[in-house]
């Protein structure tokens, strides 16, 4: 239940307060009891926004891409939220954010919001609370929502497939990379961007990552929802090459998912998987608070960590307790 | 429920058949109907084996590290249990078992049982599954399980954190990733070892190791169950060069967690961890079968798919649906 001040905090937050955002925004990453309540009175506000995920490896100048897609945006009057998420999963440690903070172009620009968020334990928590972050700055009005992660790991493509355009920028060096990592990058791009592009090495990787792409393109698997051939552009993000090609295979492939009704689906599965995991979410905190109160239940528990009784019997036995049939 | 012929299988299993443990294993990957069953019958004949954890980049040489562990507890007349892991997470493709089909020394040997696992579907469920085929290659008898898997995600330190002892195995060229990935490297090794150390940079880097293990071990935070520096040791594993050395500090690591008495708090707290996914696991399956059945559950889910719906809304009502109060 939200209290008064939330209340108070989410009227302003749609009134258009950027500080109600900011506090709404710590709200939902500390997960506190009001989130429930604050996502049920934003929902009507929310499916206006476009997302680009922009990923790839630690030092390949995604913060640069994001600027300078910013810039473009706002260039043409559009307003734009930035998430930026670093999972500081064990093997990335905080590259997202050592980049963000050099970040600093837009930080003046009222219509630019930026938020940097890591991980407080769980990184199922960090998915969610990304999730609901992007669709608070839905709900101020953002147009464009452009989420930054290193992309290494699960909870990092959990987090970027939540975009509805993925951008995955790679260097010149992360060739070798790139043949390890191919059944996932064709899993989460829509576009490759080469950057630092006046490295030796860029050509070759370009080259490698379009055959990729043809490749995928036409091969059999599962049936793909658009004609879409994943493109490898070169860019130089620092002194804005490329970009605006960029933008319009940005463009090009929005048009595209709607032409072909194809972002309402994808945006219906991901809805659908949202609540998937909010509910084991919710039956976990259940499980929790049934611990606290129940001794039988936490008797089941403590034997199965004792090594007394298997935890196969012990799931029978607790889903009994806790719904009997 | 076990049909009879899985009833056979367990009996044949613990009675020493390796053709029946692999058709139990398959069945545990396959997430079979029948795992709760096996799982539950050969519960009484767990606890007994010493599982070691082996991770680290591709090509660092974890295979050949296993191999030559392999060898060394072979010649006291342990008998070995091998299980490779590979996510296949997309940003780290099939590396494990590409190295792992390199890996022939052993096959013959009917003490060694040697089983590789990749994901098929949830990458939840393989962290699962592997430890389900721990508690099999346990219950058959094995006194040491090696797990092997690459070092990158969540999932993986997941599955290496079912491990007593846990070896990431590094090579000279790992420096530069070594800052970047120091808080992950942490909280997931016990030994170090810097193996093709011949190649140039690996003093280097075992000095940069041995220092951060030092300040992990004097570094304030959660408190440590047991005083252990984190060991850095170079190795050249293809030659079995540093082999001894790294069996020693095993072993070592085992005493002091054994003396301690957190070996077997650590293991509680891994099968209290089991016990909730499994529970979750179990919970989803659930609301799986209930939504084929029940048209208003189902509807309900369709209206947070089409945005009708918030998603919070949605989990206390179906909440309710499933366990009135």
């Amino acid at each position: 239940m939200a209290d008064r001040k939330t209340e108070e905090l989410i009227e302003q937050m749609l009134g258009g307060s950027r500080l109600a955002l900011a506090r709404l925004i710590t709200q939902v990453e500390n997960r506190s009891a009001a989130v429930g309540e604050i996502m049920r009175r934003v929902h009507g506000r929310t499916g206006q926004a476009y997302v680009v995920g922009i990923t790839g490896p630690p030092g390949a100048g995604k913060s640069t891409v994001v600027d300078q897609l910013t810039a473009r945006f706002r260039a043409e009057g559009a307003s734009v939220g930035i998430v930026a998420v670093d999972p500081s999963s064990p093997f990335t440690g905080g590259a997202v954010l050592g980049d963000r903070i050099r970040m600093q172009a837009h930080t003046l620009d009222p219509e630019v919001f930026i938020r940097s968020m890591a991980t407080r334990g769980s990184l199922g928590g960090l998915a969610r609370a990304t999730s609901d972050v992007i669709r608070l700055l839905d709900a101020f009005g953002k147009q464009w929502i452009l989420i930054e992660t290193v992309g290494v790991g699960q909870t990092e493509l959990d987090i970027v497939k939540q975009a509805d355009t993925t951008v995955v920028v790679l260097v010149p060096e992360s060739g070798d990379g790139v043949q390890t990592m191919k059944a996932g990058l064709m899993e989460v791009a829509d576009i490759f961007v080469v950057n630092k592009a006046d490295r030796s090495g860029a050509d070759h990787l370009v080259t490698e990552l379009r055959f990729m792409g043809h490749l995928h393109r036409s091969s059999p698997g599962e049936p793909k929802d658009i004609e879409w051939e994943i493109p490898a552009l070169t860019a130089e993000a620092q002194s804005g090459v490329g970009i605006e090609e960029l933008l319009a295979e940005i463009r090009r492939h929005r048009h595209l998912l709607e032409a072909a009704g194809a972002l309402e689906r994808r945006r219906q599965a991901r809805r659908r998987a949202a609540l998937q995991a909010l509910l084991i979410e919710e039956f976990s905190e259940q499980v929790g608070r049934r611990l606290r109160s129940d001794g039988d239940l936490a008797a089941t528990f403590e034997a199965v960590a004792g090594g007394a009784m298997d935890p196969y019997s012990a799931v029978a036995e607790i889903l009994k307790r806790l719904h009997p049939a």
